[in-house]
């Protein structure tokens, strides 16, 4: 190295309080604190290639510690990546910069994970250390080879998904996994013995982890640290103990560095303190050359690998699943054909099994797992053997009782790139892996969640375990699509559909109890418009019931009912509202004509919520749904008691049509 | 004890098997494992008089593993509480029978918590411990002086607020926790070895906690480590090797046991096994004797509170705490008439701090805290001290950076009695909390989350800490209260309304920027209506512009352009939708009157999502929102460019006028 590390760390340091200055808003604290294990890391341990940010066997570099955007803003800058520019660092936190508040894996090449919600950044590089073991153990070290790196806070140790990230990389013995953690001491709230008292090394140790301690600002200690860590075959904490702040001499050391600007009368003390002449913004010459060479250190080894990959007899295959393509033609059309020819009346995860036993076999890249409810959720199939440390070709994961770090983990397997991460739970519990079903949606990862028990059709278990308001809820999060398949045929369409989406996560909502199979035709993937007329009216159309998943029987019945009286109904299979509003307006008015209520009536059935149901029925239509907690009961009560029964339902859609004429 | 324990013992297991085998549902092996622990706790160290479940100073027990509900459903009856009685239990699951397939608190006096959400009761727990603690220190031991006892599965100790329900109670050093570890060594989907390797004890150890292992078949090894754990001043985990299903001779041991009906055949042979001749739901009188003598043994101990709580002289405040009355003529018009006086043009979250000045000094029952965002969420008033293990009288507590742990801490609290807890974090991190959320709703607790930095109008820290659908998303959580003040003085009637309210939580979503106050009066509490006009068209009505939050202030501007070119536009403050849709038709009519929308163009204006606002804009309305993520820039640059300005709305409703007239 031609530039010593210290002048090298204090470019970050520069570039933090300087960004954050020109800002005034932003968190100068951490990259000032971690400037000098960032620099070890990148300029002698970390493998990449800034000329190429996706180069398959790059290690993965995640700044879990989100708020601290800058250090891995300057470290691209500094290492040679093309974005961000110095323009877009003094752009840093305005409209349109990429160098946004909290690193954008969508907005920079080099971020691999979008942090910030504390705690996922940490728990996706695990899903990160998984695909890797996995693609290792299936394309060889040739070409899968490398390592995993997290810088993480205090806020990333003490949050709950910690618990469960660190779990299930000992239990995995993920030793390609190193952490180096920001001993810094210092929370938001000022010294971290106002909230807690954890022996965090013991902790690690206990779930299987290795740990090592080093000064954070003590460069052999460092390397020391590093080397011991990238040894050992367990995966690595290395407790990196600094002081927040480092580097601006009156705040350093305390929660004031945290989160705000250090103003200029502090900026201009750290200067001096760190001698430091240049300009804002500003870098000399030999400190730009000193980080330019280290941003070179990895050509060779990508040269190298290029010619490895070249020469593999599974070129061929490894890219296009590291590109995420799937095989070309893939659809799930015979499996379709052979429910048109044998009806299927089953549970939609039942129908979700049957669809991954052709899926597995058509993509070798799934990873499929469940949060301890394999048995319910229906998402391991026959083929598949379970992913342990004894064996990373296995393409299903144990993830144990813990929802959050599962679905963290698929978002990390997804953006690693190689596999397609699908994972099952209860739908009430998509509360509990929530903050990573959102950040799957926000990095546009290709992610499978399959939550079974989806309505009080689950029955006794009670209020506790029936998703009520969660459906609705979801389809709120933006780029996610929800999907509520009403029979095995749609639940195929709709695995069809999540399958082929390369920009985001897709969510099923599947039933516990028995659904009879209603379509009997598959010439096009009628799921994919969202949704679509299941059978037109016969008499005079006076209603259109719109419904969705194990309502939609519900809705044939009501129909059949309504029929009966000589009054015309529609019904309408809307699996997906995403995929509806995003038909032309003349498929959408096909499907749902924009007239009076007094000519056509409106009706969704869907046992949730009724809030949203509004923007399809409209608020004269008639909205059938449960707008309180379930109970504990068979489904079939439960679906007397709250009236999904074409008996509740018939009256008061004659009451109603009544009212209008 | 005139019966053995382990026939009283097997009268549990008895039941737990008839009970599920009647349902055909349930999960028999949890309690069949842990009957004869619950045996011992209940019969020799829990305190409590089934005579009187809510006797103040009864030790609090918590079945975190919900799902073996039927072991306290048998422990509640066989200790003589009024209910469940024996039909109650011949009717678990069914509909109408108060032996739910989890445990409701709502629904049994004896449940403290409603559990079945993994993890939670045991996070609960620790609240319910925070809140002995508190009630002791400020009334003496002579008035509270209890233990809170939990009985825990794998499940439990996986899920990550595990981690920080131990890490906040080893931190705080709440010696009276003792928690029982079911340590079976089985899930759902079989041996724990499929998805962890961890030293459990060892963890707990990192964390402050004592930790003791028995044998959870021999009476003398469980006797001892409850000794044991009553007598550490540490939290204690008392790990109880079991035999999950113990009992049933083929299954036993298995996860066959632990989610399904034994089955007739194995039913009968664990009966032969365990020598058990009754009937079903039949029991022998000397075992019932036993446990009646058992249930009386905390009588003398409750007598004599009694007469220590008569001859105490806070006699009364103690009551009126515990039974979750406010002082009598509670209110916050003297703090809102001083804000009508000297309008404060401050962020909510700061009109939320000076409503709490008020209001702490006025319940000396509130305990404050916030998820390590003290500063950014303004929860601490300075009146305060912290709540520590050195002061338990504190009445405000870092949680770190732990919002689940918090959140399920506060339903903890306010199951307990005597505090009401309110807890803050950034509006975004609902979701890490949300399971807890609702609980909170679920158990009709008194909670108030303090949820600040509601929308893209926090700014810089961009998408990931930008709440986009979790406003709308809230709204959807029965009986949860989701309040979105515009100003200080509707901040204010907010806080008074969730204080009020006893019979469950509140939300209350609070902007980080500053607001103008734009209530100019106060004789009444208009929040409490929902939704109120909070100025009416002076042109021809043609407009009612619907708004919340940070969004009323641009309501207002743009009202006063559309009057400027002669529309007449009502501003509509609609702080709660729930409060709003409880009132009467007439003013519900008179607020949103219910005419064609070529007559009155409703447009709600809200910086989320859009979906939902069909209720009250209808279809044919104009809905301003965000349905996509936000972006990191300063708010100002957000609300330009997401078209949150008078200069962006204005044209879009004249266009709709246009295009209806």
């Amino acid at each position: 190295m031609s530039a010593e590390p210290r002048l090298l760390a204090n470019a970050i340091r520069a570039l933090a309080m300087d960004a954050v200055e020109a800002a005034n808003s932003g968190h100068p604290g951490m990259p000032m604190g971690m400037a000098d294990v960032a620099t070890i890391l990148f300029t002698e341990y970390l493998k990449y290639d800034p000329a190429d940010p996706k180069w398959h066997d790059r290690d993965r570099f995640v700044l879990s510690a989100g708020h601290g955007s800058m250090l891995i803003y300057a470290l691209l800058h500094l290492t040679g990546y093309e974005r961000p520019t110095m323009e877009d660092i003094r752009n840093f936190r305005q409209l349109g910069s990429p160098c946004a508040g909290h690193p954008e894996n969508f907005l920079l090449d080099g971020v691999e994970a979008t942090t910030g919600p504390l705690g996922q950044g940490f728990a996706m590089a695990v899903g990160m250390a998984i695909a890797e073991r996995h693609l290792n153990a299936v394309f060889g070290g040739d070409l899968v080879d490398h390592h995993t790196w997290v810088i993480a806070g205090d806020g990333c140790l003490m949050e709950g998904i910690n618990h469960e990230a660190v779990g299930l990389a000992g239990h995995l013995k993920l030793g390609r996994l190193n952490v180096l953690w920001d001993d810094n001491r210092i929370t938001i709230d000022g010294s971290t013995d106002l909230s807690t008292s954890e022996d965090i090394l013991a902790r690690y140790a206990a779930s299987g982890w290795h740990t090592v301690a080093c000064d954070g600002h003590d460069y052999d200690s460092i390397r020391k640290a590093l080397d011991e860590a990238k040894a050992d075959p367990r995966p690595s904490l290395v407790a990196c103990r600094t002081i927040i702040g480092y580097g601006a001499p009156n705040k350093q050391g305390t929660s004031a560095t945290h989160g705000a600007a250090l103003g200029k009368d502090e900026v201009a003390a750290a200067r001096q303190h760190l001698v430091w002449d240049s300009e804002p913004f500003d870098l000399p010459q030999p400190i730009i050359d000193g980080w330019r060479e280290a941003g070179r250190r990895g050509q060779k080894a990508h040269q190298d690998w290029r010619v490895r990959l070249a020469a593999h007899p599974e070129r061929e295959e490894f890219v296009r699943r590291m590109e995420g393509r799937l095989p070309e033609g893939f659809s799930l059309r015979d499996h379709i054909a052979g429910l048109i020819a044998e009806p299927q009346n089953v549970a939609s995860r039942k129908a979700s099994e049957l669809a991954l036993g052709a899926i597995n076999d058509l993509l070798p890249e799934t990873i499929g797992g469940s949060a301890d409810l394999t048995g319910s959720n229906n998402t391991k199939t026959k083929a598949q053997k379970p992913l342990t440390a004894e064996d990373y070709s296995g393409r299903y994961i144990y993830y144990g009782i813990r929802e959050f770090g599962m679905a963290a983990a698929m978002n990390g397997m997804a953006l690693h790139g190689g596999v397609i991460p699908y994972g099952g739970t209860f739908l009430v519990f998509a509360d509990y892996c929530r903050p990573a079903i959102r950040l799957s949606a926000l990095q546009e990862v290709r992610a499978v969640y399959v939550m079974t028990h989806d309505s009080i059709g689950l029955g006794e278990d009670g209020p506790t375990h029936q998703p009520v308001e969660h459906v609705m809820s979801l389809r709120m999060i933006p780029n996610l699509d929800v999907f509520r398949p009403a029979d095995a045929v749609e639940t195929a369409e709709c695995w069809e559909l999540a399958l082929k989406r390369k920009d985001g996560p897709s969510l099923l909502a599947l039933s516990r109890q028995n659904l009879p199979q209603l379509r009997d035709n598959a010439r096009e993937n009628l799921s994919a418009k969202g949704a679509y007329r299941l059978r037109a009216a016969k008499a005079t159309r006076k209603v259109i019931l719109i419904a969705t998943g194990s309502e939609v029987e519900v809705a044939v019945q009501v129909a059949d009912a309504l029929e009966g009286k000589g009054i015309g109904a529609d019904i309408v299979s809307m699996p997906c509202w995403t995929l509806f509003e995003a038909q032309d307006a003349a498929y959408r008015n096909d499907i749902l004509p924009d007239v009076s209520p007094n000519e056509i009536l409106r009706v969704s059935i869907e046992a949730g919520t009724t809030l949203g149901w509004e923007r399809y029925t409209m608020v004269h239509g008639l909205r059938i749904g449960l707008d309180r907690f379930g109970a504990s009961a068979p489904a079939e009560d439960l679906f007397k008691r709250f009236g999904f029964t074409a008996e509740a339902i018939v009256p008061q859609i004659e009451a109603a049509l009544q009212k209008r004429n």
